[in-house]
């Protein structure tokens, strides 16, 4: 693997490591949005290569840990849960950027280094609801996005969309609470393996093909959220079909958006009991083509305004970072100036 | 096959087949609860045999065929469906026994025999809702349950639990509307294709094994049925399961009654607007064990009693015939009196 090619002047502070159960990011940052390299392998926790973690490690970023060898070492994500390296325990809403630093749990990694593992993080309002990864990113958002600076008493609506979306309400730079909706395993499962799928179109990339099937789905989910529910709607992805209202092409973007329309109408009933009249602003962090979908939906269901944010993974690594001390001010402040 | 021992003086009247996608049954009967003979096999329109449907009714009926030359042959189920024997399109509610008999279709079938296909049903009220096979029962339970006989002008609730649960208003001896809920098949799906399952105990007899994890899942759809949702709930079989609330023994009870009790909620909503201040009056048509399950969820959510009824399907097969003039009134009050 060749070094990276890194700028004269141009020194890392940290190697932050996106880790996650089907895939490991590793970032060579020299601030919070000054990525100096990047790599990637598809060697997530319940896919290590021989020699497990120490092994991934090892093949991924050798050579940077040669390279740089007093880097400190940060991880976020499933490595933390209790199939990971280690099992750092969930901390309890609210919390803030320290209350996570606080709680980072060491490993002894290859090459004689210390690798640091961050937390997820546990709401237990109404029923227990856990992230691991997430509040890396949430941090990361706190960082750059200046309208949730950690200073404001607003509060504001991360929304990170996918397999197990998060809706996490975050104020005065704490994460308050927040609720998890299985739209995208539940789109995969109900397509895959139920009676819904037989009238598609197989091509995955319909999804987005059809805005009418999916605002009908969108305006079904919202209409009959609260009496029939979801279990009901969903059958008229079959009936529309076989009624032949909507074509096998049509019916992938309604299913989609039936989903997402009854995770919008779960979400707003979820947060409506906010201080803000017109609802919470809002914040997206996810794939460009899935927050974009997501955008579309919240426009349709009269959400305010939100806007999607880029790079919070690396932000919220270097931020954990920081709170934790692992980085030292010298080398900050330095990076911080090259911004 | 050995032919059928019948009684002296019993004469068959009517052969009824019950052909799903799954399982073929075939039933001799004398009169709409006079069965002399049943015979099944696994030979759903799916899983034909040789010689394809004709093949089926030969191996499974032949010698019935044979010894009784004349006998009206009628079949209810998938069988009417697009992909079955020949497509009977569906009546639009309300629906009687006797506009659902002026839609047979027929088919030539083997050994020169005539075969009548029951139609399904389809409801357009808000969105489309089919089916096949559950008319002929809802038939079959106005001809024997004296609670709910035709002439009577009380409105009245019959529910199919099972992969696609029917809730089906009934007056008048007319189908009214229907509404589904995919709870079976979404158990089915949830348990064994997505990261619920995880924590779960294999055994698929666990789901019986603990009324505390049911109690609890209806306990959670209640509340949470017009707010957060199916999809939001559905996580807390995981949490519950991390958080070591729920023990992997309790997990299955739990989400079954998490799926039933978000069917209830939905239902209880769906048919709120009726005239009867305590709720429709309730029967039950399905499994046993399936049915004694819904009954205890009834029961929590603060339904009216219900009842389970049996044999519906012959019932309803005999009550078509009979409204078809399939069944010559000699042979019909003759049997009639055996009962």
């Amino acid at each position: 693997m060749s070094p990276p090619i890194l700028a004269k002047g141009e020194s890392p502070a940290l190697l932050a490591l996106d880790w996650g159960t089907s895939s490991l990011r590793a970032y060579l940052l020299a601030g919070p949005n000054v990525e100096l390299a990047t790599r990637h392998a598809d060697w997530g926790i319940m896919n290590l290569p021989p020699g497990g973690f120490d092994g991934a490690l090892i093949e991924l970023c050798g050579d940077w840990l040669t390279q740089y060898p007093v880097l400190p070492i940060l991880a976020a994500g499933m490595v933390g849960s209790a199939q990971g390296w280690s099992e750092a325990p969930y901390v309890a809403t609210p919390a803030n950027a320290a209350e996570i630093a606080a709680h980072l749990v060491q490993v002894d990694g290859p090459l004689r280094r210390r690798v640091h593992i961050a937390p997820g993080v546990m709401s237990s309002s109404a029923l227990p609801n856990v992230m691991r990864g997430e509040e890396t990113q949430i941090l990361g958002a706190l960082e750059l996005d200046a309208g949730i600076a950690a200073t404001s008493e607003q509060e504001h609506l991360i929304v990170l969309p996918g397999t197990h979306s998060k809706w996490v309400r975050v104020q005065a730079g704490r994460i308050e609470d927040f609720v998890t909706f299985m739209t995208g395993e539940m789109y995969a499962a109900l397509r895959q393996h139920t009676i819904l799928g037989r009238l598609m179109l197989k091509a995955e990339e319909v999804i987005d093909g059809d805005s009418a099937g999916f605002e009908y789905g969108l305006d079904v989910a919202r209409q009959h959220h609260g009496d029939a529910g979801l279990l009901s709607t969903l059958f008229s992805v079959r009936t529309l079909g076989l009624t032949e209202r909507l074509t096998s092409a049509q019916l992938p973007a309604y299913l989609s958006g039936l989903l997402i329309g009854h995770e919008l109408a779960g979400a707003q009933s979820q947060f409506s009991s906010s201080t803000a009249q017109d609802g919470l602003p809002l914040t997206l962090i996810g794939s460009r083509a899935l927050c974009e979908r997501y955008q579309r939906a919240l426009r349709h269901f009269g959400f305010p305004p939100s806007h999607v944010l880029a790079n919070a993974t690396q932000a919220g690594l270097w931020r954990l970072a920081v709170a934790a001390g692992l980085i030292s001010t010298r080398i900050r402040s330095g990076a911080g100036s090259s911004r």
